[in-house]
């Protein structure tokens, strides 16, 4: 879903994805996906399992192919964030660490913050079978906590990047919560809203709609706010013309027209 | 990542997810997961490809089985949306229909105030390769795109439910933004880290760090802002006495002790 829009530009930088001794090349893969869904393209990995370059990695990757040419290869997690400002650990547990933990939603906001001010901050994700490495948590400035289901949050690797990534890249996004997507016709204008409540309030009127003359203008009023919620288009305007000439069953030409 | 927390209730119910036509069971399996990580348990299937119940759904479900023995098997849209007050639905393209279009964050305060009120809202996913039908989205009320990177925004499926059903999670989530895990132990009194303060400082002065008298006002408050910025347990402020003791090179009694 949520297909290419070839008019807006590729967003792409944000913090560094840093998977720590990752387990399957597929893993790494699908994180590269969702990494560049999100207009990451910093992947740092550290001692992969099964070495690198690796072909389920670019198999799995579904043409994030970029992300994958561009990742960096680390012996060490002290080498792999040695330039970054401010480091996250995401964990399933806390182990007893006093430390700051932070949702990706509050996290996103500081990692911007961070980026707007010159600096690359980095995120690190264990191994999949074990998680992150106490040592390693005790690199990172603050942990990583998704709030879902506490009796089923456990995430793949690829889907705790997705959210953590989208949380980043809503921080910068200037999408409407929501619009009307009305195409190559345009809303329609309230005078010709108003016709259309006119031509279709005479109809009644001479079909004998309205039994009783007190109950009339609520029953106008409801019918009128129906109409309202639909947020007609031009277009559509004329074709309800058209539903209510159809209906009264004489083709006469539209008021207006 | 994000473990189990034994001591908060699972989150069930929510908003359905309608699968139609989905052909690979691995998918449903991988959405069923997803589901369950955000708290949504009524996941609806039209016509899947490979009939059900479904062995490679089961397998790809990570233990989320309570959602696919939950499932229910419709031959229509019609059908799987009949009790439904609200349905959105899920398109990469708008294909030139005039539709309103919200971002699943803004779906979710929607679907949750729709809770709230008692009535049943619900989301359909179309088939893998081609998404929704016309005329299922025709059947919808709102679109719902992912803001997410314009030049790679393809998701699959469990990732599209994951996201639109992690931003339904939030939206009755009470976790903080961020918050300091303290464990066992309690963030220090003023009291205590003055007194660290105190202990610190008489070393500095008595080993000669404060070169110059005008300057050591605001070399204190410099090193003093560095320990404020740690929000230092009772614990370490114990840890951070025996630091200053060590250095020093003595080893006497930490103050109030």
């Amino acid at each position: 879903m949520s297909g290419t829009n070839p008019r807006r530009e590729a967003v792409l930088g944000g913090p560094a994805i840093i998977l720590i001794e990752p387990q399957l090349g597929e893993n790494i893969g699908t994180c590269a996906r969702a990494m560049l869904n999100c207009g990451l393209t910093d992947l740092r990995l550290v001692r992969p399992r099964d070495g690198w370059p690796n072909g389920s990695a670019t198999a799995s990757a579904s043409g994030a192919d970029l992300v994958l040419d561009n990742a960096k290869l680390f012996d060490t997690t002290e080498e792999a964030i040695a330039d970054l400002a401010h480091v996250f650990a995401t964990t399933a547990r806390n182990r007893g660490m006093i430390k700051r933990i932070m949702t990706p939603k509050e996290a996103a906001v500081e990692m911007r913050a961070q980026s707007v001010a010159g600096l690359t901050t980095g995120i690190l994700f264990g191994p999949e079978r074990t998680g992150l490495f106490n040592d390693d948590l005790a690199l990172a400035d603050t942990s990583l906590t998704v709030p879902l289901n506490p009796a089923f949050s456990s995430l793949n690797l690829a889907q705790a990047v997705l959210l953590i990534g989208y949380e980043w890249y809503q921080t910068a996004d200037a999408t409407p919560g929501r619009y009307l997507h009305t195409g190559a016709t345009r809303p329609a204008t309230k005078d010709e809203l108003v016709n259309l409540f006119g031509h279709l309030e005479a109809e009644l009127e001479q079909c004998g709609f309205f039994s009783s003359p007190e109950k009339k203008p609520s029953m106008i009023r409801a019918i009128r706010n129906c109409f309202q919620r639909m947020d007609l288009t031009e277009q559509e305007v004329r074709t309800f013309h058209g539903i209510v000439s159809g209906l009264v069953g004489r083709r006469k030409p539209t008021p207006k027209e």
